[in-house]
């Protein structure tokens, strides 16, 4: 693959209004995070939970709500986050078609497969937007909903800025940006790679660990295997009380690149699983030494 | 299954000289909770590499370093603690055999697996001692090592103990004393309900860890794939910086309950892969529901 450049730290952005659609962890994060950095006034939420914008403006996270027609006429407007969860993207971008935002207002999203949000937009609105920028946070955490969201969470985690062919380098640079401004260290790589790569650190692992929940409740020992259950356990399947609704939305989304991975997984599990019915000791040895070093190479 | 009965909480047991046959992280952490605890004085390491044990000293988890045929004739010697990989022990057991122990020395193994550990001991020994009672701890990090080592690291997580069909009812309660010294919650179960349970939780979870790490680096993707790799694919992973020696030995010596749930997961993955193919959004979002719903309750 391409080395890709180091981007240069950019000033840290003064704009009026943000309009969020999808009032959740992530978006209340992000918006939180640019409040505390002096890079917004004033923070619009928007959201088909109205009750999930009344904790949010309770919790401080946005300023009002609004309907996404209201949107329209807002001299003041120059953001839209889109941090809905990705299945609901088309119908965001169908939405906001129909209002003909100036390109002052520059679009962003948060979802996790950059491919189909590309489509999704240029789908519902007929063309690409130059001020439409995809990006993707790689942070989180397994919780859902606004009083989770937490300003720090960007500080030193990577961002990753995804252009589509007609995003302008003014409003790429922009949302590189907020990005940093929200303390995140920002990559710009093309949605596509991204989707490879996320498949195989986010999404595959996602899915292995809803696997290893339910494997385990399948038979007679339910509640003891759960009462046996150490650190080990808890760390690996974490990532198994994050929102189904949004880890369906991926699975859909990025369909292609997942199974990419998993069938490479299946292949090696089961090679794994010859070594342990034929007791190949050696053998198994060599596979986890393998692992081991890779990973302590990576996270030492 | 059979609901296990409370066990009351025991005295903390006066012993002198304690035994540590391969001193390691778990071994270490153990004898330096029994020394905190005032349950014993002194304590002999033997280890084949003869630099662990010197570090040992140094950090004085061990008192002195002996080889093990110096245990013979050791008139305040208590307490034998093998703490080698499982794959090690029938080698130990054959080493003990040849010294004549008394029924006075109790002794307790921390394998992983207990079924292959008893039956060790009866090839080794031609029989099987009635003060011999295995025990797990259900505690440990992905490291190795005597600097890992860790007095606090029994403190609040259980301990299983698994007697055999000869051990006594006091040298039971006297292991049941000892972990409960190092500050866990006991139980008491047989050794094959043990195996069954722990390879779910345990077993089954780290061949999982090893084989996604070992899958992502199969293809062009190793770098940029780990450089994007966040919280939730670390600890996924933890485990897979976990010992290959003692998860090799872990496998071959657990290997009928390990496959058990091996082809449970498999079916289920396999299941989710169609899914996936599919694009059955509705089951998806079912599977992930109820596996985070299992995980939500189990640790809430």
């Amino acid at each position: 693959m391409k080395k890709r450049k180091i981007l240069e730290r950019q000033g840290v952005p003064k704009m009026k209004s943000i309009a969020l659609i999808g009032v959740g962890m992530i978006g209340g994060s992000l918006v939180s995070a640019l409040k505390k950095a002096g890079a917004a006034k004033h923070i619009i939420g928007i959201d088909i939970d109205s009750k999930e914008l009344d904790k949010a403006i309770k919790a401080g996270v946005i300023d009002e709500k609004l309907e996404i027609k209201d949107l329209m006429g807002l001299d003041d407007l120059d953001l839209i986050i889109i941090a809905t969860p990705v299945g609901a993207m088309y119908g965001v971008f169908v939405e906001l078609s129909k209002y003909n935002l100036t390109d002052d207002v520059l679009i962003t999203d948060v979802g996790s497969t950059k491919v189909s949000v590309i489509e999704s937009a240029k789908k519902a609105i007929g063309y690409l937007p130059k001020n439409f920028v995809p990006s993707h946070p790689i942070a989180g955490k397994e919780f859902s909903g606004i009083e989770f969201s937490d300003l720090e969470m960007f500080k030193g985690s990577k961002s990753i800025v995804t252009p589509h062919e007609c995003s302008d380098e003014k409003a790429i640079m922009s949302v590189v940006s907020i990005w940093q401004s929200a303390g995140a260290i920002v990559d710009v790589i093309g949605a596509k790679e991204h989707d490879r790569i996320l498949a195989a650190t986010s999404h595959l692992p996602h899915v292995l660990a809803y696997t290893l929940v339910n494997s385990l409740v399948t038979t007679d020992y339910k509640e003891s295997v759960f009462d046996y259950a150490a650190g080990g356990f808890k760390s690996l399947t974490r990532t198994a009380s994050s929102s189904p609704v949004m880890w369906r939305d991926i699975c859909l989304n990025n369909k292609d690149d997942i199974l990419f991975w998993l069938d490479i997984y299946q292949d090696n599990l089961s090679a794994i699983r010859n070594m342990i019915e034929d007791s190949e000791g050696d053998k198994l040895e060599n596979v986890f030494s393998e692992a081991k070093r890779t990973r302590d190479n990576h996270f030492s």
